[in-house]
């Protein structure tokens, strides 16, 4: 449908970002709130509407969906989203539902989906992943995310939660996850686990310049913190920057080896660290993928940023009603 | 197209197997033979030939193609065969183009597939894998093979190698496996590497009845051996076994989280040590998901051993003139 457009929302635990975007010209507008989930869900949907209505305005008649990237579990049918955590009292909404009373017509099309799934899908098709049909997208967060593009889609498994990379284990008698996972890759490269794994590596290594960027006791040393001392010139940050990517590099070739999926794109927050993390996955990739497979392996940031989980709700729409016009009329 | 007949071939490195194989009856008729590999390619297909001209005796005109399970890489167009381990002298063969001067008109429907993904499309359409529209097919032989059975169709990858769960770490310092991968979980249940571990296991064990059947420094103890001694009641049999489904577990478990596929069919030699291997992974795997997709795991056993190696590659006949048919009329 030319000249169509559609409403990408990320939804986030501090904010909800939201986006017009063009089927042709890709992101015209966007808007941003904070998403308040301690008020409860009737707030966040409230939130939700009013960045939609401001971005409709003037164009509501060319608007042929909203999609919606989300935190929590997503039902097959994309429609609910169940447990997001962080999000206290939201059981299971049906967001087309908890919409429409605010949005009336607007609110006819509304689709949800994983937010790590959304981001890869706005790789896909705005972003670095665009080269590639397939990739494996992981983003490095407050968590690890993963999904899995494959010939230009979401792969999503029997139920819809496929690309849980942040809990595969590269080491069964290693450190357990919050998910209760030994050696789960996000026991390495957590925000929470990371921090702590810095703070003790630092210990006694007093010449590190994080010894004067974070708390007396180096508590909550941030990615930034690590960033930007490694820039600097900083051993100690460089070292544990390149003992994540270590990790990160295990993880991925044994999702290479299953999927082969060879190319790679890192986003969030830690990919901020960017080639002090990703060099050393690099290194270590080849090292854990058979050498049938090593032809054509790829580990690559994403250059749009956190933008892509809106864009990637977005051309979900178009995407999915796509596939029903093409249904329809086959 | 009803009443169609495909021949299913299943290449191993030491017999080679072919059925005659009907859409609506399953298998009609199967035969044997050696593969001689060591004699070259030309001999091998010269037995291929000669299966497929037995079969066909009589049939011949309703014989819509033929499909091969073979080792090696196979490319994604699913015509040719390169450098499967253990057959010196064979670099990269059109099987089609072999055949063609041998069998005429009957190679004019070649179609090759990799032989973890025949045994696992034969379990989707006629063993253990029948109620599944998706699951994961591990297969315990000489090497870890695997497949991934994706809404009842072969899950490809990028260049159709995708499945290779042997080759997946669950110990980033564990030991090698042949491939280079350190802690790969062949590296503990390839049958060369599950032989040493028992082996050394039992040294100080004078207990075991392993001592009465394997040599007398323990060199050459088989998966059978652990197995008739494991069901003979031997603990340190079994032993071995549950420390094998273990490590079977846990890579089933990072399996699961990525593909958010829960269903497990186990095929291949191991698996007649059956359920003193697959309990344990049954206790395991858990342990290594995340517990949102805990929800339906099951591992259960290919019900029709090898048969399903020559019964997939037959279907993949069916299937694939089904999706030119489609194609065609769309």
């Amino acid at each position: 449908m030319k000249g169509s457009i559609a409403i990408g929302v990320d939804l986030g635990g501090t904010n909800i970002k939201a986006a017009l975007v063009s089927r042709e010209d890709g992101l015209l507008r966007q808007e941003t709130c904070e998403t308040e989930a301690h008020l409860g869900p009737e707030r966040v949907v409230d939130h939700i509407a009013g960045l939609v209505q401001k971005l409709a305005r003037d164009v509501e008649s060319s608007i042929v969906g909203i999609g919606i990237g989300a935190p929590g579990a997503i039902d097959l049918e994309r429609t609910t989203v169940s447990s997001p955590p962080n999000f206290p009292g939201w059981e299971r909404l049906h967001m087309g539902n908890a919409l429409a009373p605010r949005l009336g017509r607007l609110a006819g099309h509304v689709i949800v989906e994983n937010d790590a799934n959304v981001a890869g899908l706005g790789s896909a098709h705005y972003g670095a992943g665009v080269p590639f049909d397939s990739f494996i997208m992981v983003t490095l967060g407050t968590g690890v995310g993963g999904a899995i593009i494959y010939r230009n889609r979401i792969f999503r498994g029997t139920t819809g939660a496929a690309g849980e990379i942040g809990h595969m284990t590269i080491d069964y008698e290693g450190p357990f996850a919050r998910s209760g996972v030994a050696g789960a890759i996000e026991a390495y490269l957590g925000q929470r686990f990371l921090s702590r794994h810095a703070r003790y590596r630092l210990m006694n290594r007093k010449d590190s310049r994080i010894h004067g960027m974070a708390d007396y006791d180096l508590h909550g040393i941030t990615p930034r913190m690590l960033y930007d001392a490694a820039v600097a010139g900083d051993e100690g940050a460089r070292e544990i920057l390149a003992w994540a990517g270590h990790k990160l590099g295990c993880v991925l070739g044994s999702a290479i080896n299953l999927l082969d999926i060879r190319k790679i794109v890192v986003g969030g927050g830690l990919s901020a660290a960017g080639d002090y993390i990703l060099d050393a996955a690099r290194r270590t990739v080849h090292q854990f993928v058979t050498p049938a497979l090593h032809e054509g392996i790829e580990i690559i940031r994403e250059s749009r940023g956190n933008e892509v989980g809106m864009l990637g709700a977005a051309h979900l729409v178009f995407q999915t009603l796509d596939d029903q016009q093409q249904a329809s009329s086959a």
